[in-house]
């Protein structure tokens, strides 16, 4: 009999994913199915009694309701996940991960900024305070990037303009304006931007001085800011704001990469337009890259809130403290408020298409999207755009949408990103380059433009270990400056889509 | 002694505002004045009994608490709201306003569309579904204008990518959604577009193939759409979405300009950074501008609800009919309930600023921003983004917000706009031109490169009803194709923001 393709996730794992159809009487992984387990369900690799853990991704998916024999089909008819749900268990599970000593660690070559930070970029960002000023910010833009004058800096990766749709008819307080703010603070003063003006029209709420103040943001060489009703209409604006950055060239384009350990990366996860092959395959591939990443000494941000709720007590577990652990399930507690008060609600569930694609529980479908964050402990819990200051694996709380979570991950400091995508997102991201992992070798072929790494081939047989060791090495490439398919097709101008909370008056 | 200059808004008015000092003894419209009343404030210019109303805008602003005598301040000592706020007297003041016979009115020249509407612009729209399909959008509308193959269609405006934030991350069903579908479906068929091409990603929730089954839309020479999953990538969809648009050009040049009457115009009022003259130069000639256009058989469209906030019982008594009046009541609750839901609250009441500037009642406040509609009978009240229907003056509830506001206003099918700004607003928008008046000289003279009209010339003794001519006259140039100074400098790819209203998952 042929031998089925199957996934075993992790070495702890007491299940496997079958890839084929595995027939009874299939061998897999040495086991022999005792009965018929169709594509993307589980099969049992080891005896698992009754009350006991049902493993996969190396973590609890649910437990045995009945005694479940090695090659048994595992699934709703003798797994549940019980009442785990309402048991955080905080820290229980935090371990000394192994991190190298700083004489081990990978390298890139990266742009060292004043305040010690690792760019991996060198972009000159126009920033916006409302969307009255987006347009004067493109044309700006336009002016730098077509002009010329950026052809005696080869350091330079150009001019981006950081347009929006807010910033106006918003409360000037409360946690709307607190989650622009710490936005737009963050692309000011991200790594990857060798210098940056805001550009205001003046009257807006968000005003560009109380940011200045509230921040002690200084201006100067790599800092800059106007508006247009006090510089006198568009094209004075234009003008004035096109000399500024000329003015900055010189001084932005005296930084040079130079040799920097992968510590100093800090990696954005999202994934987008998931499909049955995300969990895993690209997903679990990424998990394996940031646990590598993290024995380096850098730091991996898992975010999109709504894809881990459910299974927020694994993280929980995995937590390094309590005071970590609680403050996410605070995060899931205003999450469960934020939809309720928006007449929606908090529900990620498997549906009956997700369990007939073999998705038995909450837990397990919720750690299909966090396999992207590997196995460590869980160092910090962040709000969305706030700094990212902990070294390890980290969680930053944003929508799942991809440009708002994106825009999250960005603005907390992340320097590279890591996209999976199944059914073909075409995201990009300035100034942090995104890398897209297809999950699916179909994806990768149909939109070979857009992809950067097909993960498709773990179903054919390769380890997730070593497509993570495979991914770890592109980050490391891409932060040292090698292009990714969506830098080189020009993406990056419309994508920066801070979140909008609270009513827009 | 002197003649200090007043402003009288409406031959109705029982007050006139100071523009210049007024000291006692001076005179003013033939009175004379018995106390020194300082610029933006009021005094009366005829006896005002106990109890009466007294009148600014030829509407009651509040009543005297006390017998007032002509040349006398008129302010909070002496006036006051009652509880006027807890009566709308629906249609008590319905007028049978005077429209002109077909043959007398003004004309323009404008494109017919093949439903019979009337388009003052021929762009060819690139819209798109979710942000994600953003970038492609711009690139094809790049590929549009920049490859040479406009040069053979002076008839063709260009390519405009209609770009925004949404699309994913929502609930498949609500309001939220409700409001985005309108938006689309009503850039998709406004009439300034000469062809329109919808692009996706293909995986959002905003599905482009539900919006053509909901709204029975079939596609076309004039309306296309495909996602970028389905055409292979990014670079694929640019080149398809290209070869679609050149396809579709040839037809989109057969519009020609014809002569069409003045009643096909709809015009979208909006202010923007307001200031004290607002309410006494711009937004009352507008409003004369737009009583005009009334009488000439078109349509005003007046919005931002919560700027006329605390004034809707006056909208209730022009409402034509009880139900348009309860309609318009019944946004003015859900805003106090969207509101409330989202930690803010519905407050339009003059400040401690607004007070020493000389507004005395809520009334007075919100007349000021309401004054862009004229004076005519209410004739329907509409829904953010739902298509305008009724001739006459109609009221869209929308944010204040302005390119918020704006993309509902023109989602309902505005083919002109007239946008007040006092602080100096840069706003411009596409497919429709957008017409802006400055409310006084100095911002004129400061952006001048930004502003169409003046008038702050009102404050000199121009009358609000010649300015409100010159205005008209100008609407209709601008609706025959004479550019705006926000065309002219390249405004409109950025400023399509449909309202969100709802939680971004
Ligand atoms: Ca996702
Ligand atoms: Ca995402
Ligand atoms: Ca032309
Ligand atoms: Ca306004
Ligand atoms: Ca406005």
């Amino acid at each position: 009999m042929s031998q089925p393709r199957t996934i075993r996730l992790s070495p702890d794992d007491n299940v496997v994913v079958a890839v084929d159809i595995v027939q009874p009487g299939a061998s897999a992984v040495g086991v022999t199915a005792r009965e018929r387990v169709v594509r993307g369900h589980k099969m049992a690799i080891a005896p698992i009694a009754e009350g006991e853990p049902v493993r996969k991704y190396g973590q609890i998916i649910g437990f045995a309701t009945k005694a479940i024999e090695p090659g048994a089909w595992v699934h709703e008819h003798n797994t549940a996940m019980g009442d785990f749900s309402r048991d955080y268990r905080h820290a229980e599970d935090a371990k000394n991960d192994e991190i190298l000593p700083p004489e081990m660690r990978a390298t890139f070559e990266g742009y060292v900024r004043p305040n010690g930070k690792t760019g991996t970029r060198n972009y000159i960002g126009i920033l916006t305070s409302v969307n009255c000023s987006a347009s004067v910010a493109k044309f700006i833009a336009e002016g730098v990037n077509r002009s010329g004058i950026l052809d005696d800096y080869p350091e330079i990766d150009g001019a981006v303009p950081f347009v929006h749709g807010t910033g106006c008819g918003l409360a000037a307080y409360g946690e709307g304006f607190e989650v622009l703010r710490r936005t737009q603070w963050g692309y000011a003063t991200h790594p990857n931007l060798g210098g940056a003006l805001m550009v205001g029209l003046g009257c807006e709420v968000f005003q560009i001085d109380r940011m200045k103040d509230e921040y002690n943001m200084v201006e100067g060489d790599h800092f800059q800011t106007m508006t247009i009703q006090a510089t006198g209409g568009t094209k004075k604006t234009i003008q004035e704001g096109i000399e500024r950055i000329r003015a900055m060239l010189p001084i932005a384009a005296k930084a040079k990469r130079e040799t920097r350990p992968a510590s100093e990366v800090t990696l954005a996860l999202q994934c987008g337009g998931s499909d049955g092959y995300s969990g895993i395959t690209a997903n679990p591939a990424l998990g394996a890259a940031v646990d590598l990443l993290v024995k380096h000494g850098g730091t991996g941000v898992l975010s999109e809130t709504p894809e881990i709720y459910g299974a927020e007590h694994l993280l929980t577990r995995r937590a390094v403290n309590r005071s970590v652990g609680e403050k996410l399930v605070g995060r899931i507690k205003w999450w469960e408020d934020y939809t309720a008060r928006n007449a929606g609600e908090m529900n990620n569930n498997p549906s009956p298409g997700n369990k007939a694609g073999g998705l038995t529980t909450i837990l397990e479908k919720s750690l299909g999207a966090a396999a992207k964050g590997g196995s460590t402990t869980l160092r910090a819990v962040y709000e969305y755009a706030q700094p990212i200051k902990e070294k390890g694996f980290v969680f930053m709380d944003t929508p799942g949408y991809d440009p708002v979570g994106a825009t999250g991950q960005v603005a907390g400091g992340c320097n590279v990103m890591c996209f999976t995508t199944g059914r073909g997102s075409a995201f990009g991201c300035k100034p942090t380059p995104s890398i897209k992992l297809a999950t699916n070798s179909q994806v990768y072929a149909s939109m070979t433009d857009d992809m950067d790494i097909n993960c498709g081939d773990v179903l054919d047989g390769v380890s997730v270990q070593d497509k993570g060791k495979e991914i770890f090495d592109h980050v490391l490439r891409v932060a040292s400056g090698a292009h990714t398919k969506s830098e080189d097709l020009g993406y990056g101008d419309l994508e920066f889509v801070p979140w909008q909370i609270g009513a827009t008056m």
